[in-house]
């Protein structure tokens, strides 16, 4: 154990600033240099209790650092095995998570954990040599050295990075050498497939920041990305064979479509307004389930993007999600909470011209600002929430986790064994150099502030483009709250062709138009959930995440253009 | 078109020595930078032809080169579709592959493309802006650049790379400011399925260097390594609701079979020797195939480790690669050729203390010493051969690729796209700058070269290692032709209990006491094929990758002892 005072006095560093802190968390590494496998039942009989009903509380980064402290150095070698219970605060008081078999697909009940993985589990005897598992040996790898320049609060911006980034160095025997936690010896041979220790770590800590599950035994594994979560996901809960189906937004994610219908199940579209899934909706849907009719058993699992949502932009409120949840529990549906744009949630949309909403000044008011999740509410461990990098750091890291109960995370972790086997090893080690030894969970929150704003910025610049250049009598929309999506309804009532020409047709003339006159927008009917029903609404969906302001007025033009055309306004 | 005489002078350049080669095909590319998509016909039609019959010929690897300049600059930016067309070489008189839509599954044949991907295709229409896909701003990527250092030829040794390895730097803007193909604003940004089109020709080049498949419409197409490729390609052509079920050998990778298993098919074991597979066998199990005995129809599908075959270490050689392939068009079997270890093919083990068999003394020697692949003799485009960095280069970069027919590559991709959607970008960029920028084709044909005669002396370690502490009377094994492993026989006949209990409790008996005197094998029972049937024999796994030569002796000692104290003989 630390000393008291060397503790509190840790404490108060930890908090102050971000470059202090990081110091500060790795001087307390070298001040204690024991397994945190070994400790991790010491900390948890001494830390203070996270219990899970208190809000956001200054103390936790600081209590997270003190943990980190308290249970000496990580000591996590090559394909270390690890979970989330290694590096969580106490539990104390919480219940546990149901059991989900009767939900699980016969595929998914019948994994078996792997053999030669199985076997690692004699690694831990001290003395044992190995010719067990075939890994290579890291003398043979070609790469010496990675270094890095990276961005530094306060200012991210890509001229500051360029001119006085932040140097930083990953070397091959970090660990051996110089007391570092991960090194590129490790990181770049086999791993398991939770991914490496160091980053289920960090992973663990900002799901406990962000999302404070309220039961015990939640888990966090890590992912290639949101997409294959998901394709993995909907093995495990999906089976053909005996009528599954999967209930989601009557427009949803195309891709998630696109993986559901080749598993022989149908997806089943819920009425959605501006806060997104109509909750009375889906009760009364479920309540009155013909499966006959169907073609498919009553659903047991709902697919939802709770923030911004892909494609009509629409943001949950906290009460819709409490509703939701309700309606899940009451037909015990289990829930795949799919969040890439969760920290996309942008500043309130004041209007034109008007003076900007004021922006959290500090981590706790932002992470405040939140809308809770569905892991932070889940009572009965019936969430798997799917995050990712791709849409907050870089997409090209293919580096996501999931939470979601133990039962859960095992069943998903035995089918990623035989998958992915865990994210890209130059990724996590990037990554966690960047996000945990340079920024740590304070710097890396500045950076999802700083991203709020970017895309705020960027959210209005498109709606001014709207403003300026649409047709208001035909084209409607919602200002988003989260999320890089922008959703238009068109009148299609007003169209000449109204009741004579079909909304494929209309929809198709005004697409053909816009790809003539030189914009990209998304077709509504390219996520329609319910492909064999007809269009009975006319949308297209913009991003505002990648064009300059300039570029978007310039496309919103050709798309108003395209419309009026099409309604024989021009 | 180059000049006549700088072509030639190019040429000559490429082929004298690692180092120029990489700087004129550096040159190359600058003094004609037009897209190879603009030129592709182009180059076919003047390029002279890569006939497939022909044998490796020292003029490969200035041909490609030539091809490159040709071709001109690679113009590949953020997502750029592309495929293995744009960069072979011509397939002049070669015939198409077999169409295999029997062979497929019901889920493969159903995909469908991304809308949101296919939507891509616009992109290329000058001046178009695109409000279409959700891909951040590579503004917002927080990382500057990258740079690392890396092993250079002739000395690729870890300690010449950490004193004197080349420094390589990948900036964000690379293809924007300084005239590259390839760097971090494109690479972190979302990719294609396919993985970048930078890897792409790299690997479509080095297949047409090792492989020379003898059919036109081949393709490549880059994996998340062999173990998720080995999940998509399972779940491509077996269908539990068909009965199907898949044929390997009678011991084989313990993780393929745990892919297998819950997918709901049944795996059939095919006798093997000192080769490997036996065809005579392979061809009378499926002459005789008895459907309702077996549970499951004839197979259709083969999937095989033709080098150094995990757990056996067997290596199938040319004639009997050549009989497999018969009994395979015999019977319409499909083939999942599975090579991590190819490139580990060792030097002929020539016994204890004879001189060494000398090594190849250049790469067309060394390329010329590989026995052929399955997709070299793969007339009918039967074959899927799946390709991994993770044995000889690193496995943390989770990077691989699939050669196949064109079909089958479209259907694979169908996949990836809603599963991995291609590698990691840190990953691609990283391996692209060594493979590609650094080394090029002769230089990582010679890092190959190198690991021949690192794995040769691990190899010769664990043996001599079993001559001096093993009971040759008990245990018995073959020098293995490639990869990692050695695989014991035991003489289970000679054991006091033989004929009272079971095999699998001697092999349990003999595990436990490797354990407890520390050194873990992977027993044998983990790789039998049909799980159901009792064991016949005793076998125990030892890789000689990972350890020393010290550690593999006292290793092997403890293995000894432990045979021996199972047999009484202590």
């Amino acid at each position: 154990m630390l000393p008291v005072a060397r503790a509190a006095r840790l404490r108060a560093l930890v908090v102050s600033r971000h470059g202090t802190a990081a110091m500060s968390l790795r001087t307390a590494r070298c001040l204690h240099s024991r397994s945190s496998h070994l400790n991790s039942a010491e900390a948890a009989a001494t830390a203070p209790p996270a219990t899970h009903e208190a809000e956001y509380a200054p103390s936790l980064l600081s209590e997270i650092a003190a943990r980190r402290a308290r249970a000496g150095k990580l000591v996590a070698g090559i394909a270390a095995a690890s979970d989330s219970d290694m590096f969580k605060g106490p539990q104390t008081g919480k219940p546990k998570a149901k059991r989900w078999d009767d939900h699980l697909s016969a595929e998914s009940k019948s994994r078996e954990p792997c053999s030669l993985k199985q076997a690692a589990k004699h690694l831990k005897q001290p003395g044992l040599i190995s010719l067990g598992g075939g890994l290579p040996s890291s003398e043979l790898f070609p790469l010496d050295e990675l270094n890095m320049k990276v961005a530094m609060p306060p200012d991210f911006s890509e001229n500051a990075t360029a001119s006085h980034g932040q140097q930083v160095s990953i070397g091959k025997y970090d660990v051996r050498d110089r007391d570092g936690t991960y090194d590129l010896s490790i990181a770049l041979n086999y791993g398991q497939s939770t991914g490496s220790a160091q980053m289920l770590r960090f992973l663990t800590e900002h799901t406990e920041i962000v999302c404070k599950p309220p039961y015990a035994d939640w888990r966090v594994c890590q992912t290639i990305g949101s997409t294959g979560a998901l394709e993995q996901a909907l093995r495990m809960f999906l089976d053909k064979n005996r009528g599954d189906s999967v209930l989601t937004e009557d427009f949803s994610f195309s891709t998630a479509l696109e993986t559901i219908a080749p598993l022989g199940v149908k997806a089943f579209g819920v009425p959605v307004d501006d806060q997104g899934l109509i909750p009375e909706a889906m009760d009364e849907l479920l309540s009155n389930w013909d499966a006959k009719a169907r073609g498919s058993r009553k659903p047991h699992l709902l697919y939802t993007v709770p923030s911004g949502q892909n494609p009509t932009g629409a943001t949950q409120g906290l009460e819709r999600r409490q509703a939701i949840y309700r309606v899940a529990q009451k037909h015990d549906l289990f829930i795949l909470e799919d969040e890439p744009y969760y920290f996309l949630q942008m500043q309130p949309y004041t209007g034109r011209g008007q003076p900007d909403a004021p922006a959290p000044s500090n981590v706790e008011d932002f992470v405040s600002s939140l809308i809770p999740t569905y892991v932070s509410m889940d009572v009965d461990g019936r969430v798997m929430r799917m995050d990712s990098l791709s849409k907050v750091l870089v997409p090209g890291s293919r580096l996501g986790w999931i939470v979601a109960s133990e039962q859960i995370v095992e069943r998903y972790q035995r089918h990623a064994e035989v998958a992915s086997q865990g994210p890209s090893g130059f990724s996590q080690v990037i990554v966690h150099k960047l996000l945990d030894e340079t920024w740590g969970h304070e710097g890396y929150l500045r950076w999802l502030m700083n991203l709020r704003l970017e895309y705020t910025k960027k959210r209005d610049a498109l709606l001014a483009a709207c403003e300026d250049n649409l047709p208001r009598d035909l084209v409607s929309w919602t200002p988003p709250a989260a999320g890089m999506f922008l959703w238009f309804t068109v009148d299609h009532t007003k169209h000449p062709g109204a009741g004579t020409r079909s909304l494929e047709e209309i929809e198709q003339e005004i697409f053909d138009s816009c790809i003539k006159s030189g914009v990209l927008v998304a077709r509504g009917s390219w996520f329609q959930t319910e492909k064999d029903a007809p269009l009975t609404s006319l949308h297209f969906r913009a991003t505002f995440a990648a064009a300059s302001p300039e570029n978007m007025n310039a496309a919103i033009a050709r798309f108003g253009r395209a419309v009026q055309d099409s309604f024989g306004r021009r």
